[in-house]
């Protein structure tokens, strides 16, 4: 900075010291998101999550757990009550088992269902594996379970919190509805659709108590930064890193042209209500179950919730050679990986001057 | 909370601890953000910032200078060095004059201008007068100079703090340009464009030292959340609220169609290096100023500035009588007024099912 | 066809040929568009149409008759048999009752329905008038009723025909499904949609019997010009002139990012095939009216109706001296009135620049 | 027009008067678009065209001649007028040599250069080879151009006659401007934009005359069918048939948001006007050649042009048995093989639900 210039900032007086205590906050760029942190003690159970039962799968979780009984011994492992529970797994009576560790295997829906086990509270860390198909919600490939385990168990494993959001629902006379989804947490939306009615609803939308607008449309989503690559990245919304604190509200198919995608911070409230004179009412999804029907005068709040869901990051296992061969090759640059930057890579690549990449599917007529 | 969720929620043990640090900082739902705060010291010396002279702006500035030199005969005010400076005002001469308060007259340019005239350091509060258009950066009516005065001198002034953007320039061999504007901080954003080159160009885009993509487009958009209802609108950006710590990247006229807008943590760094064989250079704009031409290899990395814009906020004479009556009349819900909500209300209602504002200029055939 | 429907055709007399112009070729630059027509001879009956029994419809309605039973006294007036048929109006019997003019009075979907009392067959040309709101539908006033009817008894009115689409549904096994709505034509468009499913739906698209793509999405829309100010439009597509004759192929919240809107000549077909493993089936509207719910492996085929709707246009009265007045006060420019221009210009200028027509709600805080 | 043009225009014989078919009425739906024709007599003379001078490019255009001059004797083989003349190739002398056949080798550029070299009459029907690249204008792989020649020799090309735009510039007192560029005809786009200025421009838009609306936005462009997947895909307008005659008017970056992409019938005209106070001028883009620049009150009336491009379609090739092979291999379904469809397959597949494309590249960490 040039002396006369570091002059003209010191004629700012102290009245003016908002700024200083901004940058203690948002602006001195902390070195570190709160998402990130290390494990402390080894899990002691672990909840096996699968949606499907396909072959794979079954090999998949047959193996997890030779690997497990064989090298952590002392870790009980259970899975959901269901008739196609896995040999070498106990079934999971929720109060009573408390559990250290969560690990997936399949899509981000099984991630989804995850979550939803832990729908109104806490959520233990969550390891998980794609079955091949690489996710946004999927840091590790099946292949690698040994390797993740260990950097787990060893206390090297590192964290996303993924925010998740809670709805409360009230009828048109502002009574709580005795709903159960009044407790579920979702990590991708709230979905508000017409459904199968062929009409348009309007739905008032307010933020922190004030009115923002009336929207006519096909439906709402507020989502959290994790679903914004979900239903709202199909419905025009913008892509938000997950590590930031922020409530994304995007319109299905609205009528109003002026109605673009919306980026709260995570403190806000969003309040949509269905207008007294909607012409169809609107269903609930959260993320992607169907909950219940708003009618005319019933609404719901959407906030940030208590109970992020704690995700084991692929950086775990990234400092390991293989990683680094990987990265060499890849030509990534210098520094930590981030897993959501490889895979918004992976997503915008594969249009990047849509010329270039038809050419390798070009074949001479 | 029912029993059996709280014991199930108890379930997760202290080895998931990282989401309790979590709660303290996203998760409780801070009641503020750290983007309102109050004035501790009446200002003594004031700087008049306009860009046209037009006979409105002439009469409001004597208008005002009248008015403070009445009111408060101890303070001194300043303008910028030009011929048309106004009578009753002093010649800033900006390391000697320390200022403590900017007021703007004019459209939201003006408030570009004056962030422009600080755009090294740090910015005393800036309080806006629109002559009569409403804006996103305008919280006040010229014709409520005199009440709005009176807030800031009274102390009842509340402040919305904006973030701003600094960007350093770097040549293909890392050499940091020896530019002045590595030294503007902007309010809006830092644009990059082909101009008047008739070829797209080529910019690899870098997140904290990672490859995020290549883009094959017009130019890049860098906006903060001010600038989000700038010129990333009209590219296709999201609408993000000013309190949201956040950075914007917005592609203009991408030819990959995948290439949506992104928002990242306002921790985060992002480069834009112009493609060694890229076919067009890009020019810098800096809050709509041109600045200067990067080449093929030449870069520029952007980061949140340390120095935001404290603005002052309508809410400062919201406790009014007059203010209650206007919300009454606008039938604003409950709460406090924000400004923002305000505006997007005003943006979004005016295509709000446009078949029914048609009726508004419905004339009979 | 239908011997029933054969006559109901049969009942548009020669004098609605309005096809023959078009024989230009597009590379010629046709003076006109094959849209613009005159009646040649005075209709001799007529239907009204409305949907709602509001007061100032029942009210415009007995006006109406009143008029025409004074003024064209040979003239007979049908209505839909409904309870709330009209005093002085006769029941309508469909094969019966030739139909010379259709007069509705409503919204858009008034002729919307309109167009599918006859969704079999050809329409007689169609007279609307708007309650009081402007709409893309709705050349006339209320108001204006008795110089409408003049302009349509003395050979002066034209006409743009509004192309419709005709739907085909087909079983998995490649049956034709022996459903009503096989016959159905509609004006705006045929949506297909998850409806209350959670998930997306999988539905491969053909044109002209080639594959162009799979989408995964909330659904699709098959719209003509006249459509796409509705649905399509909300959903991202375009604004297509309604003397084009295309179809518009819109995605609603496609997964895919690089999904766009299609254009395609009137002479394609378009078929949409549910995949045989979508998660979702998919339920059909046509112009807003719930048909029925296609299953993985049925499909629909979508082509241009040689059935349009003949709307009668604004400028059928636009020689008068009020519309010079009109267009003076509104600075049109020279040339014929086109009705869909002006309501593109409503339409667009309720948001050109924002800022200055926020201006005109702007009231001092 | 020039005598010269006159002559250059007659040297298209009465073999490319492609526009008769159209003659069916858009309701009747057509069984074919004026759009596919066949030769009837063999050239005579040949027009090479390249923009690069690259190894391949060189090594094909010699292949390509030794093989003329073996196969088809008495045709004489022409080339531009450049340094770089090929050996074989006679220099050609525009209004002298008439040219019956352009071979083009390269990107879509070349035939966009192509088309410029006719830019102000007719041109004779375009052979398109690209030298590995897939395009939407570039039907023919080079390795085909043995097999390509002979249906072009033989009378079994067809034709798709792509529309050209025309474009005429006026001063601000609506005199015509005497500039080289009114006599270019555009395949893809006219393009206005502020260019390097940075202001917004305000463009008044007419279509037949009459005033559409004030757009105030980076700039416009008037696409063709076939410019609407460059510039204007880019800038969010739809991918439109080729087949289709249609204009595309679409907004760069508007600053209403509810300015969306418009599609008129191809005998429309539409005047762009530079308003008296635009804040900048905006410079003229023609197929990505920057043409000149228009001041505050000049205007350009953008028109379909006379001269389409008469392009030889991959169907030409289609029947022999290496292309039903193909077709096999793709699983094409049945009918006549249409290049676009193929082209915008490729392009939709690349993102069709992006996940199960990352598949592809998926690497286990
Ligand atoms: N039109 C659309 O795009 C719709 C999307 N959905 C999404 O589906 C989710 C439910 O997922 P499933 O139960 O697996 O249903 P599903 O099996 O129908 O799959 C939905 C798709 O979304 C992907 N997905 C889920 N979460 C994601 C995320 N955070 N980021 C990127 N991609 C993500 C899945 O991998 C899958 O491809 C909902 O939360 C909602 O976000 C639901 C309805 C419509
Ligand atoms: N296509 C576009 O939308 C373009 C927009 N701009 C914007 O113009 C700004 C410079 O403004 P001026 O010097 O006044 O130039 P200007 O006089 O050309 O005005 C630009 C317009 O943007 C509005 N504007 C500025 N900042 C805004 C904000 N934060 N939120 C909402 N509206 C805002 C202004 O009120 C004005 O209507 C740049 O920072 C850039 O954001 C610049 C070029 C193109
Ligand atoms: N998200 C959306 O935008 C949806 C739109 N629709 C549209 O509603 C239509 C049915 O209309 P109604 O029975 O009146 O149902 P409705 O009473 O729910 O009204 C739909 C709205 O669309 C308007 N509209 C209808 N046709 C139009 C056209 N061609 N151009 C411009 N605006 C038009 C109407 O004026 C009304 O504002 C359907 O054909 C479909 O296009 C239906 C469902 C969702
Ligand atoms: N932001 C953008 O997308 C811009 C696009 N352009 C386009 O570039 C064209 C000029 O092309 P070049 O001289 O080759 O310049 P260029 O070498 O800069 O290439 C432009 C790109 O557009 C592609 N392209 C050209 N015409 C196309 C078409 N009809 N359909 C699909 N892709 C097409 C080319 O293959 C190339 O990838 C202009 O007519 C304009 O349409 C020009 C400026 C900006």
């Amino acid at each position: 900075m040039s002396s006369a210039l570091r002059r003209s900032l010191f004629l700012c007086r102290p009245l003016c010291f908002p700024s200083r205590r901004l940058m203690s906050t948002a602006m001195q760029r902390p070195a570190i998101q709160p998402v990130s942190r290390y494990f402390e003690q080894p899990p002691k159970s672990i909840l096996i999550v699968n949606k499907m039962r396909t072959p794979p799968v079954i090999l998949a979780i047959n193996a997890l757990l030779e690997h497990i009984h064989a090298t952590y011994p002392e870790v009980r492992v259970f899975h959901e009550d269901r008739p196609d529970i896995p040999h070498g797994a106990e079934v999971w009576h929720p109060p009573k088992h408390q559990i250290d560790l969560v690990v997936t295997l399949g899509g981000d829906g099984t991630i989804l269902h995850a979550s939803s086990l832990f729908s109104s509270g806490a959520v233990p860390p969550v390891l998980s594996f794609s079955m091949g198909t690489l996710g946004f919600l999927l840091p590790f490939h099946i292949d690698d379970f040994a390797r993740a385990l260990e950097s787990v168990f060893h206390g090297k494993a590192t964290i996303l919190n993924r925010m998740r959001l809670a709805a409360t629902f009230f009828t048109s006379n502002l009574a709580k509805k005795t709903n159960e989804s009044n407790d579920w947490q979702v990590m991708n939306e709230i979905a508000l659709h017409r459904g199968s009615s062929p009409h348009l609803n309007t739905i008032d939308i307010y933020v922190d108590g004030q009115h923002l607008t009336e929207a006519v449309s096909d439906g709402l989503i507020v989502s959290t930064a994790t679903g914004s690559t979900a239903y709202s990245l199909s419905a025009g919304g913008p892509i938000v890193h997950p590590s930031l604190s922020a409530l994304v509200l995007t319109p299905i198919c609205p009528r109003s042209l002026s109605f673009r995608p919306l980026v709260f911070p995570s403190s806000s409230s969003i309040t949509l209500r269905i207008g007294d004179r909607s012409r169809a009412p609107a269903g609930v999804s959260m993320d992607g179950r169907t909950s219940h029907v708003l009618q005319p005068g019933d609404s719901v709040t959407v906030q940030t919730s208590p109970y992020p869901v704690p995700c084991i990051n692929r950086s775990s296992i990234s400092d390991d050679q293989s990683e680094a061969e990987y990265q060499k090759a890849q030509g990534a640059g210098p520094g930590k990986e981030d897993d959501w930057v490889r895979d918004i890579n992976n997503l915008l690549q594969y249009n990047a001057t849509f010329r270039s990449k038809a050419l390798l599917r070009h074949s001479r007529t």
